[in-house]
């Protein structure tokens, strides 16, 4: 394996355990890993490490203790007499309570008696890998990335690093993630063989990232009945179909015994799916259900479904409906091993969305929210944009008010990231574009977690004290540009959550009118007086009203919708008085020169802090900060030219619009 | 060969020829090429040809008489006694004299005796081939070729299909072009090698054009010492690069004696060129003028150098200069076998543009003018738009007001078109576009022609009685389609002469921003009060001071500037009104809803000539139709919503404007 950054997991994030004398009791593959990781940190640290059942010696600092052997994650953690002990009746808890042990550090050892019981919120944390096998003519190897080329495939063949792969499956493993789907969602001839003639290399990744409790995914096509089994149709309803995928499956868990399912996005942007054959998407995820079932796999359809050729022209029509319009009909009717997987907003992974209305809107079905760590709209890994705040946003949002039950809990199916890492040499091409990896994990595992004390973490493991000279200026200097960077990239991109204005295609850099006139669905409509969609019940197209009681009346009108989503849900005049006393357009103004402004001190944060991080890593955030820069600039200009263009209206401050 | 459209030379064209009796005397290449074309005719149509040097016989209808051995393409027509004569003292003189024949039919054979000399106006009529040899990853086998891929390339290879470029070069001539540049302008890495080690794939081109009297030229790039020849410059001052061109012209000529020479895109665009090494312009075109001078060649040199990364907030530079400010400081300082070729507006091919005031402004310089028969910004031959009438008015421009020369006769080191034929079966991918072609080419040998009379004789040539069963009704109804088509397109495009608006990259279809906050220098300025660039002396760019006296006048005042040139020259309010009586915003709904409008009517009247075609040709045009009218609604919609949102005007008449 080339030199690749340990990430969260250096050598350093170790010394407290590898220092101590740990006995673990119990066996399996996983305590072997456990093992494993604590041998080596004594190797390193000077420690010991033991074997046995019979009662914990004087001498034990730590014991790690299977004590069942059911599949569950959970694990009790107890300090008390001078001896930290992890109990687990799962082999994955007690490997998930070594990773706790290693993030308190010395913390783990001292201080007052505890017990605490850790088990997550959330049963599956999934990372879904947009990567291709074959590099696409238009998309390339991976989709939507931001870091190198695919960990697991290369111009169309697999890559075959199985201990980078391994390496990554210990990453996520040590932030909470269980769960990986190993190629894109858009299903491509060359990968839809993965799940047939091709399936040893599924089961390669899925041996290297087994021994970290990590299940292996696959997306698959919806036409694989036509496409590979020369079938006449792929109509879910049609028995040799369900015959077709039922023995595809059974030969998947030939090889892959503990294989997780399938992950589908059907009739979707020219994806194949079951309304080809005038049937439902219940029909089609529950006969793919009903293939995975005997094996206990779970499916994972995709409700990102919308009309992607729409008529600019037609403003009946709203996006943002589809997924709730399409799907809210269908609750009850998904088998109980079908997940509906939902984007967390509804439209595509803005900076500012809504919380998607979908998530709370199908007691009857088990729903997963998808977030995307991988930035293609927030900066695509050149941009420093930390994403905790906007996804602990969505997690604890409560679509019935006070007294409901936060999105954290409603997204029981599962959590799901789309990936950001690559093969990168920093795993994720912007060195702290890692944050958002760990933090993903870290609140998939417990969704009200606090995203600041979860970046405390990710900086004390990755920039500790063995790595650095002064931490806590280190720690201060991170957090200076980390905690408000989505804050900062928001206020110089599109603002009060109108979205898009985006180049189109590849999504970097502005064009403010770049999808306004595109089959796209998405659109801002200014004109000389003012800017937003109308998507009130009472004027617009009614998206408010999929909102339940409060927030239905809350986004219904400009008077009480919250400001930073103003755009999303009304069209106003430039004029018009935001809750912060501000006018649109002098909002729009204030924050672009304001965002600039924050990305040139924090570059100049960074630049302080480069006797304390390792001169490649500084090197390459650093001239990632000038990208950054001269980027955020051209978004200021162009968002403040445009809408003085079009406005009229000179900054209050007279500051210089071209 | 594949099946391929015979376009303007159809037998049913040899038919008042192949019931003749001919008599050619004279000998050498091309008139055994004239031999051929009569002995098919009259195989086919039952004349007879003969050979001799005695004095005709009475039974004679045509005398093709090779008077000289000169290079001269002039010839005479005779018509005197029921006798036909053509003399010519060059073997090319008799080649286009017999096409003389050919195009007149029946009337070369009656009416009124009449002598005539014919004589091109401009020596060199070239088609550049933006051709590459291996696939470009983004601009593909053609650059902005729209007719299929290369007649001479083919993934990385010479096509080999001899008989079609032979083929082609008998259309060619046939309207009178006599040079081929066969490749693209942007010399990438392959490309560049024909100059060298595969000149043997440029030799079988040359060889199979030859019999037309056709010479072949050859893109380089200026960096090819450095490229090709390993020396550790390109600098056109240094010996050895001289020595190195010197021998690598040399061997071009040991394997075409005939060559035509160079044509060099240099510091443009990114191409290398003599600005590397503090180099003018005419010192890079003067060392390839002196290796090519010895055999007779000559280079095109190409004036199309601009700042191609212009900051758009910098309203200070205007690209339309750039031509003239980098060239006309170098008048009287280029080799006589050097040739400045220059774009025929200052800009881009546009639907409308000025004309470039570079040309006429260099006397010491012998100057090609160059013209897009591809249609990168017309409908890339999708859209029916004839440019005939738009090259006519550029070659008639005259600079110096009613008393100078006009642009065809300024231009007299040559008239050059970037080509619009590929392998497409029609040649041109729309079939309709093959007039665009024909009509450059005559056009070429005598610019003042009148543009309409090419059409008809195009149209005669290409549907005559022999192709259809009602010429007359065929004729009227290409007239009716293609008389106003460029006048149509520029309706439902960009208005007023302002240019661009086209989607960034592929350039087409409507993105009325699409270029505003790019590098390229391409801008309309439209703000909610008005819209165009201000190129005035006395507070714009000061472009418009570049033209000599009376255009100079002319350009610099709104008053004076004509219309459909007013937003390439000034930035006015939406509410002034044009010479037309119309404000520049009503101007603006008015000519796009008419556009459309046109070419709905040109789609009836092109279905009502199905009888009269070929269907084949028929259904190619008809689909053609529709996406032309899909994308013609598409401008109209985009850019009258844009207007009207940022101006708030209503359209006068009411209508519709989303």
């Amino acid at each position: 394996m080339p030199s690749v950054d340990p990430a969260w997991l250096p050598p350093g994030a170790f010394r407290a355990l590898g220092t101590r004398r740990t006995l673990i009791r119990g066996s399996g593959p996983l305590v072997e890993t456990v093992h494993e990781e604590v041998a080596e940190a004594c190797a390193r640290f000077g420690g010991r490490v033991v074997r046995g059942s019979g009662p914990a010696d004087t001498g034990d600092d730590l014991v790690l203790e299977l004590t069942g052997s059911d599949g569950s994650e959970a694990f009790t953690y107890e300090r008390e007499g001078g001896r930290t002990t992890v109990t687990a009746s799962g082999q994955a808890g007690l490997l998930h309570g070594l990773f706790h042990v290693v993030r308190l550090g010395e913390d783990a050892f001292r201080g007052e008696p505890v017990r605490e019981t850790h088990r997550p919120a959330v049963a599956l944390r999934m990372v879904d890998h947009w990567d291709n096998v074959a590099v696409h003519p238009v998309m390339g190897q991976v989709e939507r990335g931001y870091a190198g080329g695919s960990l697991f495939w290369a111009d169309g063949r697999a890559r075959g690093e199985m201990e980078r792969v391994r390496a990554y499956g210990r990453l996520l493993a040590a932030c909470g993630i269980n769960a990986v789907a190993v190629n894109n969602v858009n299903v491509h001839e060359t990968e839809a063989r993965l799940l047939t003639d091709r399936i040893g290399e599924v089961a390669e990744i899925a041996g290297a990232l087994r021994p970290y409790g990590i299940r292996t995914h696959l997306s698959v096509t919806f036409a694989a009945p036509v496409l590979l089994g020369k079938l006449a149709t792929a109509d879910p309803l049609d028995a040799s179909v369900r015959a077709w995928w039922a023995e595809a499956s059974a030969r998947v868990y030939e090889v892959i015994e503990d294989f997780g399912g399938f992950v589908v996005k059907a009739d979707s942007e020219g994806q194949p799916g079951p309304f080809a054959y005038g049937r439902s998407h219940a029909d089609g995820a529950n006969m793919l259900a009903g293939a995975l079932a005997p094996h206990g796999g779970t499916v994972h359809w995709r409700a990102f479904v919308y009309d992607h050729r729409q008529d600019w022209r037609d403003r009946t029509t709203d996006r943002a409906r589809a997924a709730y319009d399409h799907f809210t009909p269908l609750d009850g009717e998904f088998a109980a091993n079908a997940v509906l997987q939902v984007k967390h907003g509804p439209l595509d992974f803005q900076v500012r969305e809504p919380v998607s209305p979908l998530i709370g809107a199908m007691p009857g079905t088990r729903l997963a929210v998808e977030v995307q760590a991988t930035q293609e709209y927030t900066g695509q890994q050149r941009h420093v944009c930390w994403l905790g705040p906007m996804w602990s946003e969505v997690l604890r949002f409560r679509q019935e008010g006070e007294e409901g039950a936060p999105v954290g809990e409603l997204g029981r199916g599962g959590l799901v990231a789309v990936s950001n890492a690559g093969d990168d040499p920093f795993w994720t091409g912007h060195p702290l574009a890692q944050a958002n990896l760990y933090t993903f994990g870290r609140l998939a595992w417990q969704p009200d977690a606090d995203p600041d004390s979860v970046l405390d973490e990710w900086i004390r493991l990755t920039f500790g004290p063995a790595q650095t000279s002064d931490p806590v200026r280190l720690r201060d200097g991170l957090h200076a540009v980390l905690d408000g960077s989505w804050r900062t990239y928001e206020k110089y991109t599109a603002p009060l959550g109108v979205g898009f204005m985006v180049q189109p295609g590849h999504h970097y850099g502005p064009s403010v009118d770049g999808y306004e006139y595109s089959p796209w669905g998405t659109y801002h409509f200014a004109d000389r007086d003012g800017i937003g969609v109308d998507r009130s019940a009472a004027t617009g197209t009614g998206f408010a009203a999929q909102y339940l009681k409060p927030w239905a009346q809350v986004y219904e009108s400009p008077d009480t919708c919250p400001d930073e989503l103003l755009l999303f849900f009304h069209h106003v005049s430039y004029d018009h008085v935001l809750h912060s006393g501000k006018t649109v357009i002098q909002h729009i103004y204030d924050t672009h020169f304001e965002g600039v402004t924050e990305v040139e001190q924090a570059r100049e944060v960074w630049a302080s802090l480069a006797d304390l991080v390792d001169p490649a890593r500084h090197a390459r955030v650093a001239e990632r900060y000038e990208e950054q820069l001269r980027s955020a600039r051209e978004w200021r200009d162009q968002v403040n030219s445009y809408f003085f263009r079009k406005s009229g209206v000179p900054d209050a401050h007279g500051r210089r619009i071209h």
